[in-house]
This record gives C-alpha cells, structure tokens and sequence, in this order.
C-alpha cells in the first residue's frame, strides 16, 4: 500500500466542467485518489510515501484510448502507402496468421510503453487472444478492457464465454465485453448466438461498425439495411455498447444508437491513413450521442498518440462542416477522457475525484507549446503533444515519469522481443 | 571554432534517396559539416572538442519550418473555435495593432524554443516587423529567412527594399526575401511596384496565395483573373518565388508555377483549424511543382511541430483522393526538409554531406513509437512526434539536447515575458 501527494498542481479534475483548480492538491490511498481539489481543503494529518512537487504543472484524468489493437505494434510501418487490399493481403493478414501468443504479449508491452508517454491510462483491446494481452497489461500495471472479435474464421461464443467469465472480476486492472469483428465478418447464425450471450449476461456488445462505404454497401447488398439496423435487428444492443469507427452512420443508426445508449468509438488517425473518410462528429454531438476517441491499431494509423487524435477530431470536423467553430475542444477532450471511461465501462476511473481510481497524467506546462497560459484546455487539444507527458500514473502508481518506465521489465527487453518477431516472419 | 564527432549514428542524409546508413559518423568543423557518411570512410587524426555517442540514434537533416509567423506565439489558444472572421477581427487584429518590436522579439524566441523541440532548423516568416525577429533568432543561433508581408496598410516598398539590403548579407542566419501579404490586401499599384524591385534586384517573390476559396473569387470578381494569374501578369515571378498554402489553385495557375519554377508551401494544420480547406497535393506532385511544408502561425495551428504536419500532408491528400497510396511518406520527408530548403534559398543546408551547414537532428530511435525497426523514414512521417527529437543543431551549433536549450536565454524568462504581453492586452 501506497500514499503519494502531489501538490502546487493545476487540477484540471474534468468532474465538474474545465475549470483549472490553482494551487491543486492530489493524494493518493493505494490504487485511489484520497483528495483532489484546492490545497486549502486538503485534510492534514496524513502520513505519506512520496510527495511530488509539480511546479505548477497540471493534473488530468489520464486519456482512455477506447479502440485499439495492441498486438500489432510488430506490424508498425511494415508496410504503409499501400491501398487497402494490398495491405490487408499482403502485409498484415499472412504476418498475423503466424503470430503466436508469445508474439502478442511482446507487441502489447510495446505498445503500453506508448500508450504511457501519450499520457494514457485504459486502452479498449480487440485482438486475437485475450490471455496474452491480460498477462502483458496487467505485468506492466496497465489498465486493458478487452472485447471480442469474433468471426467466422477464430473466436468463437464457447471462447467468448469462457473469456468473459476468466477476465472478469479477477484483476481490477482487467475487464473483458462481448464482441464482434464486423458484420461482414460474421455469419447471422453466430451474431444471434452472440446476442443471445449478451442476454444470458446483460451485456453490452461491440463491433467494428461502418468503417468504410464498402463496407455498408455490402451489408446493404446481403440483407438490405445497415450494419447497425441490421445487428440491432437481432437484439445484439439491448443492454447498449456500441461501434468502433462509425464514418458512415445513416439518420437510422443513429436513431438506433441514442435508443439503445450506444457509443461512437472515433479513430480519426486510422480513417485518415486508410482513406476511408471522414466521421460526422458534429452530427453525433448534436444528437448527444455518446462519443469516446481510439487510436485504432499501430499498423493502421500508426502511432498510438492521443495528441494527434484529439486535433484530427476536431480538424476533420471543421473540415468536413466548412466551419471553424465545429467540434469544440472541450468537447474533444471530454471524449478522449470521461467519454472513454464511460464507454469502456470504468465508470470509476473517469475524473480526479475521492473514491475514483488514481489513473492520471501529469503534463508539463512549461513545454513551449504549452504557452503562454490563455487557456489550458484547448491547448491541450490544439497544441499538446507526447511531449508534454511528464507523468502518468495508474491505479496509483507511477508507470512512467520524466522519460523512465516503471512497468516490471526493461523498455530494451520489450523492444528486442518485438524486433525479433517481425525479424522471423519478414520475408515469409 | 568548435569540431564535434557523432558515432554510432544512423545516417539519414537525404543526400541521394532514403536509404539510412547503419553505423554512421558525422563530424562538423565550426558551423559546416566536415564529414557524413560510413564510419569506414571516416577521416583520421581530427580532434574534438566533444565526442557524442548516437547509440544507433538517427541523424537528418532538419526540417524547415517553410511558413510561418513566429511572432504570433503570445495569441496561442487566445480564441479557438471560432468562425475565422470572428477569430481575425475580435481576437487578432485588435491585440496585433498594439504589439511592440519587443513583443514580437518574446512572441518569436518561445517560437524558436518550440521549433528546436520539434527538430526545425529553419523558419520561413512572415510578419510584421523584421528586426525584432532577425534579432530574437540570431540571439537564439536560429536560421531563420524572412519574407515581406506588405500590404496596404503596413510595411512598403521602401521599407522592403531596406530590409532587403540590411537583412541579407550580414549574418549567415539571416536573410530575407521580398514578399506581399496577399492580393486581396494590396493594390495593383504596390504590386506593381514589387514586380520592379523583384526585376531591380533579379529576387524572387512570395505571398499568401489561393488559401481559401472566398480569396479566390474575389479576385477573379476584382480583375476576372485568379490571383496566380493576376499577381503573374504584373511580372511578380521572373525570378521565382512562390505562394504559401495554395489550396484553390486552378489548373492554369498551377502551369504557372511550373513555368516560373514556383514552389508551394503548404500548412494543413492551419488549414484544418480554419476549415480553409486540402491543398490537392498529389496533383501538384505528379506536375512536379515544388513543395515545402511550414506550420502556419501558433495563432491559427496552434502547435509549431513538423511531426503533425507531415501526417497532415499525407493522411488529407489521402481522404481527398480516397486511396490510401496517394502521397507516399517519403515524398512528404523530402518536402518537410529538401523541399523546404530550396524553397528558402537554403541551398546549403538542405542534406548531410561534406560543406553543407551542420543544420540537423537526432531522433531517439528508442521511443516505443520508432519501433520496431521495419522502415525509418515512414515511421518518422507515420509516428514520429516531438518527443523523439534528442537533439537539434543549427549552423554546427547544438540548440537543443535532451529537453534542454542553449539559446542564450533561459526558457522561464522567455515565457514570463510573452505571458506579461498577453496578459496586457487580454482585456482590451
């Protein structure tokens, strides 16, 4: 058990709003936060560990990427600038049927060493075995929902189950959702057993969901509604989750997503680097639909940076409305931070507040970008980077801090092991 | 007189291709470099003043920063969101009118702190007074070329052409170039009269050019033409030149940049912010029109960071012409470094190699983003960001290092000073 107090921060708490707290003090009780707010109410009398000066750098709720695919840092500019058929066939698919458990592991450590200098706390995982990824997340101290992706060709509903009961409740640092690859994916008789697990557990349910216009085309062509008329057609959503991507929502979906709570998980980065276009993301703030931000997979995008994210939710907004006021910040970071949490079910990790998890990110407001100091929440957005990630802290204990990781095994280690994988299976 | 040695280095010379010699070793004599290239080929019996082990570290050249307005940084985050005519007339134009030389001096070095951050050796910048600049970035050991911005209201002709003979010349750093601010913001008259100082001086010619389609139409309402067309009537590009962002250029007007040899700035990330629109990039390359890339001002970007430009550069052209394939990752490098040194007349500080300026980089090959190893140049466009950059030399001289500065200044002074000239004019 561990106490630490962090003190002469700027508090940005997100729990009421995006007012600064001056002169803000935060303690932390083993793996929660015991005090978040002004140094004038903090309760005296504790003893504690360590406590940290912070200069007056700011506190936040650390970024909640909610789509991703750790295991795939291995593939990182294995092979970019290809149309997307190529690069599926030719690139990713042959290297991801050779990957092993082992290689999953190494690759996910890899890319929770980024996650941690791009200040985030919870990643929302689909990838192919759920066991190695656990194992790799929770050594490292990380905080990793995962959800199925299940399809015709692996996963199935008996595994679905069975990792649905064997990561859950088990370690607090782990969660695991019912999923789904994608429509196109998955054979109507598998999404119906998938509906009937959600029922049998009162479970949300995920899915890649309208990522591309080919995409919706041929589920069009198949059936004659949309991926989300047509998986909500079989009671998939009844106790909500939600859709990755969602570039290509009808008026109809997205009736259907503020009837059943669902939540649009963006990833603008991924959108742009494959061309699929560009996600309505004023329209889904205007009907209040849930919104939350994921960098989607390493090969795809390819950093795994909340930075860039952030301005490409916001930038391809104003660009796609022909307006410069579309998509506040604000709101932009409300998405990348309480908008994650909510979506991936951490409902107790989401602002700086007592009894929440101490899941936070100290940034260095003495960064040149970072000034001069007109308005902290929008630079963030506008104008922050990796770089101006001095700290990150989950469940109370600092993984990463001014450059150094604290994760249980050597940053060399984890990039040898990853550069070893995509060394045997290069030329294959 | 300083001679420092870089061994162990990746190489990234740029000076024919892509290709990243393993096993490098750089070495400067005084501001130049005396030798890049294989450790092999090293030559013997030199002396240093410091020995800097790259650990397999990458060296390249710098980027250039090809438009910008440094000046500006003290309006960061000042007023985001907003529609841009707002934006201009409540929030700039009012606190611009009331900025001093020695505002722009402070505004410019936190600029200069953010460039070497981001591993830019160069800027090219506009605004509204060049000697504070000149001053503020020889201070600091920063290259930076400057371009007129006159207009009808501020600077002349006059004042250009003294500029022209005070600023060139004098300091290897320095230089300047004659400029207008835009057509829509000079008369036919002034124009005129650069066209003669452009002839008198046989110098080429620069200005904002086609940025949004509202400039566009108005010129062609004003004078039937576009404002290529228009500003290339008045014989503006005997001698070269070229026009920052470029989104809206026609056909014709891209014909004329060939024939003059024009090149093409373009800033998506103030593009974006300010829903001006995507700059047809792949078009421009297939006509093997010059390109550059600068960031734009802090006031409109807001971040000063090359990184997210280059993605910008690559991922819109992307969207816009809905192939993944279109502007390959190295063509954008070669933009954001070559590219940027011919368009700003730096032809000795484009590449690595023996004689040219010992402008450049050092990007750590360790973050968990470079990694793995599967193709340097695409993962610095795709993932790399500002927390890579270890090092940042201009002119044999090292500027940057490890989060640390060496500009002759300290860091706290320089924000103080631009937060007390916000904090001055927040209010008027």
């Amino acid at each position: 058990m561990s106490r630490i107090r962090i003190y002469n921060a700027r508090l940005l708490t997100m729990a009421d709003g995006f007012d600064v707290i001056e002169n803000g003090v935060l303690t932390t009780d083993d793996e929660r936060i015991s005090y978040a707010g002004a140094a004038s109410g903090e309760p005296q009398g504790v003893k504690y560990d360590r406590e940290i000066d912070a200069k007056g750098n700011l506190l936040m709720p650390g970024f909640k990427n909610a789509h991703t695919h750790s295991g795939m840092t291995f593939l990182r500019s294995y092979a970019d600038d290809l149309p997307l058929d190529r690069w599926l066939n030719e690139a990713i698919f042959p290297r991801e049927a050779k990957l092993s458990g082992d290689g999953i592991y190494w690759s996910t450590k890899l890319a929770v060493m980024e996650y941690l200098t791009s200040g985030i706390t919870a990643c929302f995982d689909m990838y192919l075995q759920p066991y190695p990824i656990a194992k790799a997340t929770e050594e490292c101290g990380f905080r990793c929902v995962q959800v199925g992706s299940m399809n015709n060709f692996s996963q199935s509903l008996e595994l679905q189950e069975e990792w649905y009961n064997e990561l859950n409740g088990k370690n607090p640092l782990t969660s695991y959702m019912f999923g789904y690859h994608a429509e196109y994916t998955c054979s109507k008789e598998l999404l119906e057993g998938l509906s009937e697990l959600s029922h049998k557990y009162k479970a949300p349910v995920w899915g890649h969901n309208s990522e591309t216009a080919f995409e919706v085309d041929g589920c069009k062509e198949r059936y004659g509604i949309t991926p989300t008329e047509f998986t909500e057609s079989l009671g998939l959503y009844e106790y909500g989750g939600g859709g990755y991507h969602c570039v290509y929502l009808s008026d109809n979906d997205m009736e259907i997503f503020k009837k059943h709570g669902l939540c649009v998980v963006t990833n603008p980065g991924s959108n742009t680097k494959l061309a699929s276009g560009i996600a309505p993301i004023s329209t889904y703030l205007k009907k209040n639909i849930g919104l939350a931000i994921g960098t989607d997979g390493p090969a795809s995008n390819n950093c795994l940076d909340m930075f860039r994210e952030m301005f490409l939710v916001t930038g391809l907004a104003k660009l796609n409305d022909k307006d410069a006021s579309s998509v506040d910040g604000n709101d932009v970071l409300y998405m990348a931070t309480v908008g994650g949490a909510k979506a991936m079910g951490l409902d107790d990790c989401d602002v700086l507040a007592k009894g929440k998890y101490a899941d936070l990110v100290m940034i260095d407001m003495m960064k040149p970008e970072m000034q001069p100091v007109n308005n902290i929440t929008k630079n963030l957005v506008y104008s922050g980077s990796k770089a101006d990630v001095k700290m990150t802290m989950v469940a109370g204990k600092i993984l990463y801090e001014d450059g150094n990781f604290n994760i249980g095994e050597s940053p060399d280690t984890i990039i040898n092991e990853v550069n070893k994988l995509i060394g045997e299976m290069r030329d294959i």
